[in-house]
């Protein structure tokens, strides 16, 4: 088998941790595979060279934020590098233009164009495990760039990918995907298997493990992941992210999520005419809000009500945006108390009454649903913040989850 | 002006200080000037990371470490670029690859093949300020190679030479090249000028200011070094390395150098037979131990007296290859309390009578002088080590250095 597996921040997050990762990167090749591991820097290490650059800008030049922040992954290739050759496991560490990774030049959040996978078969050929440096790639200049936020796990996808790897196994520090968030509801299970769209409306929806970026690319790719705990020694089989299959779709719902970092804008009696609308959403877009749901009641009085949600984060921005609009509309109302509780399964496409269940549920703990959405696989409904654990809990139940 | 300037590990060695290095390397860009740095590691990051690899291992395979130990350059250059960015100085930090240098394969310790200086050029026409990582370079398999200790310095150098710069300023934490070490002699002054050949025999001689490979390359490519303090904003002319001049010849002796870390080894009567000296050499050469004087006089009796001086951390090596001439010889004595004390100058060449007055002032201060060698521009004596800092002071004073 050829496996790629990835050890994030934390996993790689001390010396004696990195000696762990060497232990099971070793055990791995012990087995007969194939092995090509991708690492991120250090817990911390990017962070504290991300304040250096910002004592000495606000606003640093990104190309140089890239080169800076790039050098964490490098020392921790280098150094699992050295552990598994010591251990007899002859292995290579590679950065990311040694292991073929060119990127568009959007630096501190660029995009993989293309990975050559021949450097990486030839070291292979040769019988080496391949260290790579996640999170990074060099540009057409050959200028260095990252990937951003979960720029590691993109790399062990896209590199799973282009190697025609058997599985992708990205190390993390916890277990696999729950139902549920157990700090939540501690009847929480670990899932076996979880499909790409799944995971996606989980990612999207604040659930930690996974950045949608990745999952897109793997189900883009087709490529399998397995997320698994660094730490634990036994009963460590993890989640199976991959496609959908018949099987999944005899479970009815495969997750509770809950997304308590979003606000709640409201338009009373906005101006009902062709275009507003529109200008609405661009203002917010052109500063790069991200407005989420959107419900909107056409008025019998040539006035409409507006209802949106945006990240928690973005609101002051929104406000802002908004003041355009305080003379053509009544009144604008601001909440950020709110929760956005969501029910995620492939099995609702092919079953009926699953949307009920969950406005039943809410109905019988007495809790009031502001505002609704739903896709092919998931009902969303915006409450108020204070219900939020306990509607996970009686969607949890009501779904059967923790059986 | 195009001025290529070098900053050292504790010239960069925090934020404030890189700070302090953008002030000055912004300065000497506002007098109209066009400019090149290059940056070492903060300093104690190297070591850090060198310490990390020996955490797993007591001979961590070489290319690894190189790409280990090369991110602390890497991490400077991109600091000190936001840096001058961030002042209004168009910056751009380039690592070794990016600038051009390409070196031979001897990891941790290799030599610079060529730079090709057009990526450099193009950032200067644009009208930017270039930062280079030093000490790095990349192989003709595009790794990452180390050009070993003081290999900043060489990179400064090397980079003046391809660029043609007007001169090569080195900042580090003396303000220049001293007549002898201040420490020992507090009346030592500041050389105006020096050598090449001059200051490959003071750095020879464990002056810590210039590794001599450095000074071979500026004296190779003809490039003007100039020596100056990172920290003293006046009266900080330096030192200035360069071609030797007429004037040069009028001064007698340039300086005094003491070098307390050698260790002496006498082979009393060695078999006086063909080849035997060049099997003891040779076996010393296999184990990379560094002899440096080496004196014989051969015995009439068909035995010789052979003495010779290697570094003092290598004299337990040492001592391990010549436990095969134990039998071959009458005794073998080590002494690794002596001390080696040299007179430099290039006036030598045309002046008589400095090696009478070296051995005069010995005499007068009743120092035996136990080995001596010469060459054309230095005298060096090893003598007891308790009496080292007197010979300096004593020499310093005959020479009249202190005018």
């Amino acid at each position: 088998m050829l496996v790629v597996q990835k050890y994030g921040g934390t996993s790689v997050g001390d010396l004696d941790r990195i000696q762990n990762v060497a232990n099971k990167v070793a055990k791995t090749a012990k087995e007969g595979n194939d092995v090509v591991v991708i690492v991120s820097a250090m817990s911390g290490e990017t962070n504290k060279l991300l304040d250096y650059a910002r004592h000495f800008s606000k606003n640093p030049p990104q190309r140089e934020v890239d080169l800076l922040v790039s050098s964490g992954e490098r020392v921790t290739s280098a150094l699992l590098s050295i552990a598994l050759n010591e251990m007899g496991y002859p292995a290579i560490a590679m950065t990311g233009r040694q292991a073929g990774i060119k990127t568009d030049s959007h630096h501190t959040k660029a995009r993989i164009d293309s990975i050559d996978p021949q450097p990486m078969q030839q070291q292979l050929k040769e019988g080496k495990i391949v260290v790579v440096a996640g999170f990074q790639g060099i540009n057409e200049n050959g200028d260095v760039t990252t990937l951003g936020r979960g720029g590691s796990d993109l790399t062990a996808v896209a590199i799973a990918g282009a190697l025609d790897a058997d599985v992708c196994e990205i190390y993390t520090d916890v277990d696999g995907i729950y139902t549920t968030d157990p700090r939540i509801e501690p009847k929480a299970k670990r899932l076996k298997t979880i499909s790409y769209d799944e995971m996606l409306e989980l990612a999207s929806l604040g659930a930690k493990v996974m950045q949608s970026r990745s999952v897109e690319l793997a189900k883009k790719l087709n490529v399998d992941i397995l997320v698994k705990s660094s730490f634990k020694e036994t009963d460590n089989e993890g989640t199976l992210i991959t496609k959908e299959s018949k099987d999944m779709e005899k479970v009815l719902v495969s997750g509770i999520a809950l997304d308590k970092n979003q606000a709640r804008v409201t338009v009373f009696g906005l101006e009902d005419k062709p275009g507003i609308n529109a200008e609405l959403f661009n203002k917010l877009a052109d500063k790069q809000i991200n407005v989420d749901m959107i419900i909107q009641n056409v008025g019998h009085d040539g006035q409409a009500n507006v209802t949106f949600t945006v990240p928690a984060t973005e609101l002051e921005m929104t406000k802002s945006v908004m003041q355009d609009f305080e003379n053509r509309s009544n009144e604008i109302n601001y909440d950020d108390s709110i929760a956005k509780v969501s029910v995620v399964g492939v099995g609702m496409k092919s079953h009926s009454g699953i949307a009920a269940k969950a406005f039943d549920t809410m109905a019988k703990e007495n809790i009031n649903i502001q505002m609704i959405s739903t896709s092919e696989i998931k009902i969303s409904m915006v409450i108020d913040e204070k219900y939020g654990e306990l509607a996970v809990r009686a969607l949890h139940a009501a779904y059967e989850l923790d059986k």
